[in-house]
């Protein structure tokens, strides 16, 4: 553990390397904050998170301590470790501009967390239109089984709650601090996070 | 209405033109059958359906008449204009061969729904890495609420039903018969499809 605490400030994001074997923990240090994560292999960008893959090996919406995170290419890219929450979601594509002007018309808009994530993942050659549905950790998506309604609720979490993840192949990581005013009740905070070998 | 009903043989795939105004019914000509369905904009292949924005805008996993598709830039594709089964799913991937090996260990590999989308889309340049979540027609996926955790089901199409679409701009449109022995109770048919102005 190499003992730093890596802050995104409110609204951002950033990307970074997570090394096969490493472990990223994704932390809300004041509670109620969501963070939207993104996988994407470094030995081909092209291979990258996939909700439909995911979900369809993992059988259950609310992944949690013990499920994989898989590619594109039906390879798994993380594994969750440990997590204090057991709520996040796989639904939702990150908020952009368009779903501040469609979902939130009474204020400013933003590039939302999209935004976010196309500026820090540009870098690495990876265009707009390329950004998949992102693992949104702490984001609270009940579901109604019966008529298969959702809506977005605050998060579960609170100060110092965490999900954790190890690696399973070399990626570039892309991670936010939530932006949309009704994924994390109305409080736009900080996300830390940490990496160890 | 030109008349004509296109048959998709039993585990394969094709793709075509809608253009904005017309109407695409997809049918499941002998009942409990599925059809993966993509979307992509014709004026640029970068643009396509995306189950995450879908969602977020329909705050529904069970869309039906009255739900539209939207592209991974928020812009509307396809109103589902009519509906006679009220049950697809959007929430997994077609399966692809890493599926059957993955879930379906007892039966001999197969391309699956996603390998025919990729031979079906690959004359308009879109790769095998760009195949979305599609839109899968008659999938019955029901959700248990509570505990996040879903199955797939033998869809509740019977002979002769149909989901109608209208286009919202010009589209390519790739559309299969499903090859997964789980989401058809095992059962490989055809499907059928019409286009009227």
């Amino acid at each position: 553990m190499n003992g730093v605490v890596y802050e995104i400030p409110p609204r951002s994001g950033t990307s970074f390397f997570l090394n096969k074997g490493q472990i990223l923990t994704v932390i809300d240090p004041m509670g109620g904050q969501v963070a939207d994560l993104l996988s994407i292999s470094r030995a081909d960008t092209g291979e990258k998170i996939s909700s439909g893959r995911t979900l369809d090996y993992a059988e259950t919406l609310y992944l949690t301590t013990g499920f994989q995170l898989y590619s594109n290419r039906s390879n798994v890219m993380l594994d969750i470790i440990e997590d204090t929450v057991g709520r996040h979601d796989f639904l939702l594509t990150p908020c952009s501009e368009a779903t501040f002007r469609l979902c939130y018309d009474d204020e400013p808009t933003h590039q939302g967390c999209h935004g976010n994530l196309v500026n820090a993942l540009a870098q690495y050659g990876i265009a707009d239109d390329d950004i998949p549905v992102a693992f949104n950790c702490f984001m609270n998506v009940p579901v109604d089984g019966a008529t298969g309604r959702f809506k977005v609720e605050p998060p579960l979490s609170r100060a110092g709650d965490y999900i954790r993840f190890r690696a399973q192949m070399d990626l570039i990581i892309g991670l936010t601090a939530c932006s949309a005013p009704a994924s994390n009740g109305g409080s736009f905070k900080p996300i830390h996070y940490t990496i160890d070998d």
